[in-house]
C-alpha cells in the first residue's frame, strides 16, 4: 500500500487535526461574535462557474475533469463563484446587509514544488448589499479581531490598505485616463514590495509614462500620507472625496480601538481585476511571511457573474500561512481545547463495571473522560492518562469503593485525596474546560 | 449563469449550515468526552486505495478521474481506507489503543434518482488496537450517547446488535460449515428485514440447506434470544463462548445505563465482507428511516489492506438520515447555536463611532452583536433585530447617552430598562449563550 497522501494534499493525524480545529472554531466564534453567519456550497462546482469570472487561463489550474455525466467539473479553487451562484437564488429574498462566512477547503492543480500545497483551507468572509464605508470598516475590524484572537497583536501584524478609486482618482489627476494605461500602472505598483523601485520606475517609463510623471507617481505612493495626497490634488475632487472617505474608515477604526492596527498603503493593489474600492492585505510586521489575508470591494463582480447586482466586499484567510505565523510567535495552545480531562484507573479488575458506570456518568455529566479498554496494571495506567495530558486520575480502589469512596489526584501537582463518589462532580467543577 | 449546484450536491444557505454546525458539533462534543481524538485525510484520495479493499465494482460507483499528472484519484467515497493508510504510516508508534473519529464528506457517483444524495457528511469513529469486549461496548455506548446528544431516548431508536462469529458458530453447529454456503446464508439472512421471511426460506432451500436446517435456523434467528441460543447448542462450546461474550457486551452496558438502548437482533448481518466479530445498526423505532448508523469489528481489515495488523472497530453515521429523524421528532433547536444575541440600534447618526465602540467592546468581551451599517429608522433596526433573533437590544440614545447610559431591552418580554454603560456587560451576564 502506498502510504502517501496524493502530492500536496494533508494527512491531519491528531495533533494537527487538533490545530485544525483550534484554527477553525477561532473562526467560526469571532464571524459569530460580529453577527456573520455560516454558508457552505459544495465542494465540486461546473469549471463554467470559473470560467466566467476568470477566463480560459484558470482552467489550467483548477482540478477539473469530466465526471460520468459529461458535466465539466473542478474541485474549488476558491469561494467566492460559488457564493455568488448562491446569492444569486437567494440574495433578493436575504435581508441585508448580508453578512456571511465559510470555512471552506480550497484546490489548485499547480506544478509540484517542494511542499507547495495543492489544498487549504480558506476562512471567507463578505459583506453583501452594503455600499457604505461602514461595511469597509466592519470587515476589517473583524480580520483584526480574528488575528486577535490568536493571541496576535499590533506588533505581530498590520493590515495595509489602499483604494483602487483612489489610485484610480490620482492617476486621471496626473493625466493617466485611459484604461489600458491604468492596468499597466497597477500591474506595475502591485511589484512595488517585491521588486527594487528602480525596476519599476523604468517598467513605467517603458510603458509611456513620462519620466518626472513617474517620479511623482513613485513618490506618493512610498509617502503613505493621506493629507499628503489631498493637498497635492487640492483641485481634483475625486482625489479629495476618496481621501476624506478612506480619513472616515481610518477613522471609525479608531473609534473601535483598532487604529494601531491598520495603516494605509497604496502600494497594495491586489491582482485581482475585479476590486472596486478599498482593498487590504495583513502581514507580518517581520516580513518573513506571505500575506496572511487579503480582500477588499468588490461591487461589480455578482452583477459581471450574471448574478443579483449587489455591493460587495470580503476577505479570504488560509490556514497555512496563519498556521506558519502561530508556529513562529509560538501562540498555538500548550494544550489543544477538547483534550481529555480525566483518566479512571482501576486498580482491580472486578470493580470494572462500576468504573463504567462512574465513567459514563461524567461523560453524561460533560466531562471528558477515558480509562483503559484492558486489563492493565495501575502504573501504565497512570502513564496513559499522563500520554493523554488528563488532568486529573480518578482512582478506584477497591478499599475506598466500599467506603463509597475514589482517590482523586491531581496529575500536574501530584496531590492526592480521598473523595466521596457522591461529591465528585463537585470536586471536578473547577477542571479547566 | 446556473444557479443549481451540481446534481446530487447541496447548497448549505445559514439555516442549513448552522444545523450543519449543530450535528458537528454534538459529533465532536461526544466524541471527546468519551476520549476520541480527531484526525482527517485528504478528500481526494488515489483509485487504488479503494479498488485494494472493494474490488473493481467500486470504480463503478467512485467520482474517479485521472488528474494531470496521469494519477487514477477519486472523492473518497468513505473514510476507512484512508484511516487504514494513516494508522499504516503511524499507527505502530501511537499508543493503544487508538480512539479516533473524523466528520468527512463523502462522495459517490450514483445513478441520479430524485431526492438522491451523492455527497454526505459522516461521524466516523474507530478504536484500533483492542481485541476485547469492552472496545465494542465503549464503541456501542458512543454511538448511544450521540443519539442522546440530539435529544433522541431510547422510545425512539435502538442498537440491533448481532455477532458473525456467533453466527458462523451456530451455521457450524447447524453442519454448514463451508465458506461458500456460510456466504449465501449471510446474504440471505440480511434479507431478512426487506423480504418475507417465506422468501427468504425458499432461498435458503434453494441454496442447498435441508429444509428442516433451514426452518430450525429462521426460527432460532427470529427468536432474538441469546440464552435460548445457548440451551439449543449446549454441546457447541464456540456457541457458548460466543454467547458468554455477548452477555457480557450486554451487561456492560447495562451497567451503563444503556441496556435499554441496545438488543441482540441476530439477522443484523451487514452487507460488507470484512466484518469479523460483533455487527450493529441504530434503527429509528417508528422503522420509517433507513439505518441511522451502523458498524461493527473489522479485526483483518487493516492487514488485509498492506497495512498494520491491528484489531479494529468502527461505526459511520451520515447526516443525511439523522437529519431526517431530528425533523421526524421536531428536535432541532429552535434557535441555532452561535445566534445573534445583541443588536445595538442608534437613535442618532451622530452617535455611531460610540455605538461602534461600544459594539466592539461588547465583541470583545464574547457577546454576538451586530448594528445597522446604514443610517436606518429606529423601526427598522428594531425589525432588524427581530429578523436576526436577537435576544436583547441596546438602544444609545442621545439623552441617556449624556449620562452615561444606554436602554436595554429584552426582545423577548419587550421590558425595558436603562442601565449605565460601566454596568452593562454585568447586566448581560445572564444572556443565553
Amino acid at each position: 500500500m502506498d502510504l502517501a497522501p496524493l502530492p500536496g494534499f494533508r494527512d491531519f493525524f491528531p495533533d494537527r487535526a487538533a490545530r485544525r480545529e483550534y484554527l477553525f472554531a477561532r473562526w467560526r466564534e469571532t464571524a459569530r461574535r460580529f453577527g456573520f453567519e455560516p454558508y457552505d456550497g459544495p465542494p465540486l462546482e461546473s469549471v463554467e462557474l470559473y470560467r466566467r469570472k476568470s477566463g480560459e487561463e484558470i482552467v489550467g489550474q483548477l482540478y477539473a475533469f469530466t465526471d460520468k455525466g459529461g458535466r465539466e467539473v473542478a474541485l474549488r479553487p476558491e469561494m467566492t463563484p460559488t457564493l455568488a451562484r448562491m446569492i444569486g437564488t437567494q440574495g433578493a429574498s436575504q435581508p441585508k446587509p448580508i453578512k456571511w462566512f465559510s470555512m471552506p477547503q480550497l484546490f489548485r492543480y499547480e506544478r509540484q514544488q517542494r511542499g507547495r500545497l495543492r489544498e487549504h483551507f480558506q476562512f471567507n468572509c463578505d459583506i453583501l448589499g452594503e455600499a457604505s464605508i461602514e461595511a469597509d470598516v466592519e470587515l476589517v475590524a473583524l480580520l483584526v479581531e480574528t488575528l486577535a484572537s490568536f493571541g496576535l497583536t499590533a506588533r505581530d501584524f498590520s493590515v495595509k490598505v489602499s483604494d483602487r478609486l483612489l489610485l484610480v482618482a490620482v492617476l486621471e489627476a496626473l493625466g493617466i485616463a485611459d484604461g489600458a494605461a491604468r492596468a499597466q500602472v497597477f500591474a506595475a505598483v502591485d511589484k512595488l514590495s517585491r521588486e527594487p523601485r528602480e525596476k519599476v520606475r523604468e517598467k513605467l517609463v517603458a510603458s509611456g509614462l513620462a519620466a518626472r510623471t513617474t517620479d511623482d507617481l513613485l513618490e506618493l505612493l512610498a509617502a503613505h500620507d493621506l493629507s499628503r495626497l489631498a493637498s497635492r490634488f487640492e483641485t481634483a475632487p475625486q482625489v479629495a472625496e476618496r481621501v476624506l472617505t478612506l480619513q472616515r474608515f481610518f477613522g471609525l477604526l479608531e473609534c473601535m480601538g483598532l487604529g494601531g492596527f491598520a495603516e494605509f498603503d497604496p502600494t497594495i493593489v491586489r491582482g485581482l481585476d475585479y476590486y472596486t474600492g478599498i482593498v487590504f492585505e495583513a502581514f507580518d510586521r517581520e516580513g518573513k511571511l506571505r500575506a496572511i489575508s487579503g480582500g477588499g470591494r468588490y461591487d461589480d463582480l455578482l452583477e459581471n457573474l450574471g448574478g443579483t447586482p449587489l455591493p460587495a466586499l470580503g476577505f479570504g484567510m488560509g490556514d497555512v500561512v496563519l498556521g506558519e505565523m502561530l508556529t513562529e510567535r509560538n501562540l498555538w495552545p500548550a494544550k489543544p481545547e477538547g483534550g481529555l480531562q480525566i483518566y479512571l484507573v482501576l486498580v482491580e479488575e472486578a470493580l470494572r463495571p462500576k468504573m463504567l458506570a462512574l465513567g459514563h456518568t461524567l461523560r453524561r455529566a460533560g466531562f471528558r473522560v477515558d480509562y483503559s479498554l484492558a486489563t492493565l496494571a495501575v502504573g501504565k495506567q497512570f502513564r496513559a492518562a499522563a500520554q493523554r495530558h488528563a488532568a486529573v486520575a480518578i482512582v478506584l480502589g477497591p478499599e475506598e469503593w466500599l467506603r463509597g469512596a475514589v482517590k482523586l489526584k491531581d496529575l500536574a501537582s501530584r496531590e492526592e485525596r480521598e473523595v466521596s463518589v457522591a461529591e465528585l462532580e463537585k470536586a471536578l467543577a473547577s477542571l479547566p474546560s
